[in-house]
């Protein structure tokens, strides 16, 4: 969030900044970044002509590299931490910020994982000979440079960097100001463990040295960044998705909705929004707002509210739902667009299917949808015209994820329908080429 | 070009035109372009839930519509015609702009070979089930709203739409003043069509009656727009890659290479080198500059110029290149930057392999480059090595093509890296979506 301010505030100083004397500080900055991204650019050409091999045992040498210099890790992090709650940082931010021994243990176990994935690099995607014997294959190469925004999560740092290597891509990583310390060890790290198994350390920089200026710089690099990735809150991903210029994958927000049909199944419904609410809320997965349609009400919602209670959930409920269940709070239009992240649930009783279809076009982000239903016809309808990048029927929302998806790590969720859609695993981090073998053709 | 530049004078004037009164002209021109994005939105749901059968009978309404209407198009295309002559359009936009009878019938014809072009929509891409027993499968859907910017080529309206009604998409149509009464026409034809087979005709639509702030506001509708899809001149495409905040698939600017390796054949040389420069130079595909090593120099090179010479192709070269052929242009900076699109051909000495590709990684747009040799590391190095949409081993640039890949028709050749890159299909106008099937799964 502070960095999405940030990056505005830079971003509409901007024509007053461009304004300033030749060889100023905006100038350094431009020429700053420029000159790492032309690194990175160069060490991506040596990563994609390396072999598997050699990229698995850089990863190695990361995890190694974060296991012996933990020590290290958590000083700087201490940093952070101080710096955060001096600042008023939530508790919550606190603790996603904090790296401990345990944590980068399984920090480095992540990254071991990562290197065992299938290499994406290489593989046909299409292929065919034509009419006049010309060969054509449509092959998998790495995007180049891929560029990662994200806030106050340094375990971001490895993952990312992690996945783009495995990749075959070089990473320029803008990590926010509140984990600067930590990421500013990390990022050594990484590149003491590329050099010490023959990549070049360049492969994976970060920009946080150049501030806000250098986040908006490093979105105006088209054509030196090939690909931009956002992580974090919705105000940093609005804020990287208006300003830049590279071309974007929109990771996120999820304001998910279930939908408990009039033949939804008592025990279903209350195990999956149960699990989808309560497991881990502060996830994009969780579910936000709970439609009932109203033949299901009677039989079905106090037994969900119910359970929901008893796990401490807030639950705020429309006119019909309060009727229902005196202790809710009563729903404003507001909760029907909020992404809680909490122990909160927004619930609304609908006349019909084409009711709950409506009310989710209307607020969904796109990111899951599920129904709860016997019946064929309404899951049928509800798969086809909910237009999320995952839609289910009778599962919880939390199973929208790449790990549970068996891509073994995840870039991230997009929401977005370009490239990728739903949770992305190694071969979204990959562009294509195609190869074409001729023996002299010309076209007729 | 011209929408172009008035796209950016118009986003230049952006500050000050929001700052006018509520109720202004601005407004009326974000909120009529809104209301047909949500009229393309709405019918797009009904495209995406229709068969492939209605689509095609649209299709051939289409195309019938075209051929019994050919006079109406003709009359109207004349108006455009004429106050293109007016205007001082130079004769090949003139050209490209004229619709005639015989025109008119290879568009009918093009729009029934694309209905029977296989149908992407519902395609699973990857599925499996998961230990836990829920099935998930990956499957293409409409992106939904495909948004079409473009200049002066009519022809365009009608591939684009059928391109998009094909794969299930919407499709909002900004073509230019330039040929704004044939469009219109065509626009009207293609909608009588939805509505006779039963499809809404809100499905296709224009902005072209809103002016340049229709494509203005067009560029900043994310989320009522799913992708945007610029074709023409390199300023429209780099305007509106700079200024749209909607995801855009660029397309083609083509300063396209061919290098002649030290063992390259004559013959192949000789025909590859003429075929792609003079067979059709006007296109994105044409080669544009020649790079020769040093040792193929003086055997294979002016057999290659002699070749040209007697195509009428006027040379461009380097001092090297005018030591063996004097009656060459002297080649400056500008030449290899230069798209000609003319009769046109820059030609430059290399040492090597090595310099050839630094050549290229310095000037190339991306598009295709392709090496002449006999020798396989040569050909493996420069495959692996150009970062290109399309890399090719002895074998003409006018190979980058949709019809000629077997794709049947094209959208466009991408020379980004998101989501397509080369020539696009039908598959690359649509995303996908992950069903998801439980049976009261919930997550652990």
């Amino acid at each position: 969030m502070t960095l999405a301010a940030d990056v505005s505030q830079h971003v509409s100083d901007d024509d007053s900044s461009a304004a300033t004397a030749a060889g100023g500080p905006v100038d350094d900055v431009v020429s700053g970044v420029h000159e790492r991204l032309i690194a990175a650019r160069a060490a991506s050409r040596i990563l994609a002509g390396s072999t598997g091999n050699q990229r698995v045992a850089a990863l190695h040498a990361i995890a190694a590299g974060i296991e012996a210099n933990v020590e290290r890790i958590v000083e700087a992090n201490a940093l952070d931490l101080e710096a955060g709650r001096k600042n008023g940082l939530a508790p919550g931010l606190v603790d996603r910020l904090r790296l401990d021994e345990s944590r980068l243990h399984g920090l480095a176990a992540a990254v071991r994982q990562i290197s065992s994935l299938t290499d994406p690099l290489g593989q046909t995607v299409r292929g065919s000979t034509l009419p006049n014997g010309i060969k054509i294959d449509q092959v998998r190469v790495p995007f180049g440079v891929v560029g990662a925004i994200y806030e106050a999560r340094p375990n971001v740092t490895i993952d990312i960097a992690a996945l783009a290597l495995k990749s075959g891509n070089a990473v320029i990583l803008r990590g926010g100001t509140a984990a600067e310390n930590s990421n500013r060890v990390l990022v050594a790290l990484i590149r003491e463990a590329l050099t010490s198994t023959g990549l070049p350390a360049e492969a994976v920089d970060t920009i946080d040295d150049f501030g806000r200026p250098g986040a908006a710089e490093l979105m105006r690099a088209r054509g030196l960044v090939d690909v931009l990735i956002p992580r974090g809150s919705a105000a940093l991903i609005q804020t990287v998705v208006r300003d830049s210029q590279v071309p974007v994958i929109e990771t996120g927000a999820g304001v998910v909705h279930i939908f408990l049909d009039a033949s939804a199944r008592e025990d279903w419904a209350v195990d999956i929004v149960e699990n989808a609410k309560v497991q881990r809320p502060s996830v994009c997965n969780a579910v936000e707002t709970l439609l009932v349609h109203r033949d299901a009400a009677a039989r079905v919602l106090p037994q969900v509210l119910e359970r929901l209670r008893s796990s401490g959930v807030t639950v705020h409920g429309d006119a019909r739902t309060a009727a229902l269940a005196p202790d809710v709070v009563p729903a404003t239009e507001a909760d029907w667009q909020t992404e809680y992240m909490t122990l909160d649930i927004a619930v609304r009783i609908v006349d019909d299917l084409d009711e709950a279809l409506e009310h989710i076009r209307r607020y969904s982000t796109g990111h899951t949808e599920s129904i709860i239903t016997d019946d064929v016809a309404s899951a049928e309808r509800f798969l086809a015209e909910i237009d999320s990048a995952v839609v289910m029927v009778n599962a919880s929302t939390r199973f929208t994820d790449g790990g549970e998806f068996g891509f073994g790590a995840e870039v991230g969720i997009s929401t977005q329908k370009l490239h990728a859609r739903g949770p992305m695993g190694l071969p979204e981090l990959t562009s294509t080429k195609w190869i074409v073998r001729g023996s002299g053709q010309v076209r007729a």
